[in-house]
């Protein structure tokens, strides 16, 4: 990686020994049954056990740990952010380890689980609307009233290279450097595909609609470039193999994934990952949280079997 | 442990001999958050992902594998159970192990995700009603239709040793062996309480109502003198408590624990246990199963915090 980017490996190197004492070194899984399904070698990263329940807790707590100067007198005075909601519990929990107030701007649909997770960790929330525009004026205002420094859930470069220490344990645990990285979306929100297709960054044109509430925020200036370059495809799936796949990890791992890391799973197992050569035998999934909002679980019983599985007895 | 019960402890060891090189040695997790609302140090031995998705795997595999001869020609010509469901699913894996067709009488009531699972380990459904008498008499129809051989849940010898390799792993994993050992179950279906409390067998009266699916069925006369003896006390909880106690481990563990499992977490989460001495720090809770039917979630909703966590904000 060079400087086209804003982070370097060297970058990553930093945020992971800046923060392993701090998090949990996540377990990899496998299934016999989901191997089976695919006929390729799944190994899952458990980030759904994470501190926080997500792998956001790996860039917010890099990024708090930056902003802290070695004389603790210039510690800033508060942190701002706008998640739908894993970036803000993971920000909520850092901000409380290194005793800085955070303020986190949430939509008001978010799931509830997450909110009260947010206000379980100390921080204080405040409302937005959906769109953008508005999540971006009130995360302003807040700033300006606190003297707050925002940390972006995905533009801000401590936070992307925190996450990117996910793949520092996955070679450690399981896999070899030559690897392929794919790229997972909803088809309601696929601004990555959309972009990848246009060679230019194109957002969701509206706020996408889908049971995956983690990626609803399009890509932005600083990841697109990272995606251009270093993912080899985009795999877009739909709203019904997302609840597949999610309902599959519940029932046959037992693993309470949320349905934003269902959306990995669901395509490893879509028929358009079929054409990846069959060569692509060991695959790592991220499961990247487990934060499911339980009462909310009205959708669980309209997923689908997806066609390539109609015929299989799981 | 002496003669006067069905089986001794060498029975354990041979029954861990027979099967430990066939199942998973499951893990044992532990959690802050209940470590801290319970101000002990809880172990959770992971059952739920235990092949076939619970502990039962463990007494069936035993039991067909003290079936089997050491000359081929003798293997039984069927094996017959009656289950409420992780039973009647472990004995269908076992059975197709060793080649030996299993037939499962199993209630109309039993859970979905049960049933299905039964029937994709190649084993033959037969529907009883949901009295003891009506099973019963299926159960002998059945075995006399096929010349099968009976392996019941909880009465069977060599399904109880089975069972009891829990104990030995645990005991390996973590604690010591100068263990208490407490029993749990739904107030619903108390006949190991009553039992306990009348000094003789006294079954539930009628068929229980209770979400804890796994434990309706009362115990029996193979079991009864080890709970009589070697139970220090057991614990009863109400189906609140269960849905309150299952749904933390969901949330806060993520891991996916069939309601009956999490009889034991609310047994340690109830006021009651709060009786218990301070000096008992190290708990292991086992984790039954975790063979939920994801799609007849309607209770989640309903559990309401037991009245020792009003106040906590977890």
């Amino acid at each position: 990686m060079c400087a086209q980017y804003c982070i370097s490996f060297a970058d990553v190197e930093k945020a992971h020994i800046n923060i392993r004492d701090f998090i949990h070194l996540t377990p990899m899984l496998t299934s016999s049954i989901l191997n089976q399904l695919t006929g390729r070698n799944l190994f899952f990263k458990c980030e759904q056990f994470q501190k926080t329940g997500s792998f956001k807790i790996r860039g917010a707590l890099n990024a708090i740990r930056n902003l802290i100067p070695a004389t603790s007198e210039e510690k800033p005075k508060a942190v701002v952010t706008h998640s739908s909601g894993n970036h803000g519990q993971a920000l909520a929990y850092a901000a409380k380890l290194e005793g800085i107030p955070a303020y986190i701007v949430v939509p008001q649909t978010a799931p509830n689980c997450k909110k009260l997770a947010i206000q379980a960790y100390g921080a204080s929330i405040v409302y937005s609307e959906q769109s953008d525009e508005s999540r971006e004026n009130v995360t302003k205002r807040i700033m300006e009233e606190t003297e707050g420094i925002m940390v972006h859930a995905s533009q801000e470069p401590a936070v992307i290279a925190g996450q990117g220490t996910v793949a520092m344990e996955v070679l450690d645990q399981a896999l070899r450097p030559s690897v392929k990285v794919y790229a997972a979306e909803p088809l309601n929100a696929d601004d990555c595909y959309q972009s990848k297709l246009k060679g230019e960054l194109t957002p969701n044109p509206y706020p996408p609609e889908t049971i995956a509430d983690g990626v609803k925020s399009s890509i932005g200036l600083n990841t697109w470039p990272i995606i251009r370059d270093l993912v080899d495809d985009v795999f877009t799936v739909t709203e019904n193999e997302i609840k597949y796949a999610t309902q599959l990890v519940w029932e046959r791992m037992k693993l309470l994934i949320e349905p934003t890391a269902g959306v990995g799973v669901a395509a490893v197992l879509s028929q358009h990952f079929q054409t990846v050569s069959s060569e692509v035998k060991n695959i790592c999934i991220v499961l990247s949280g487990g934060n499911v909002d339980i009462t909310s679980l009205t959708w669980v019983k309209q997923a689908e079997r997806p066609a390539p599985y109609q015929s299989l007895s799981v």
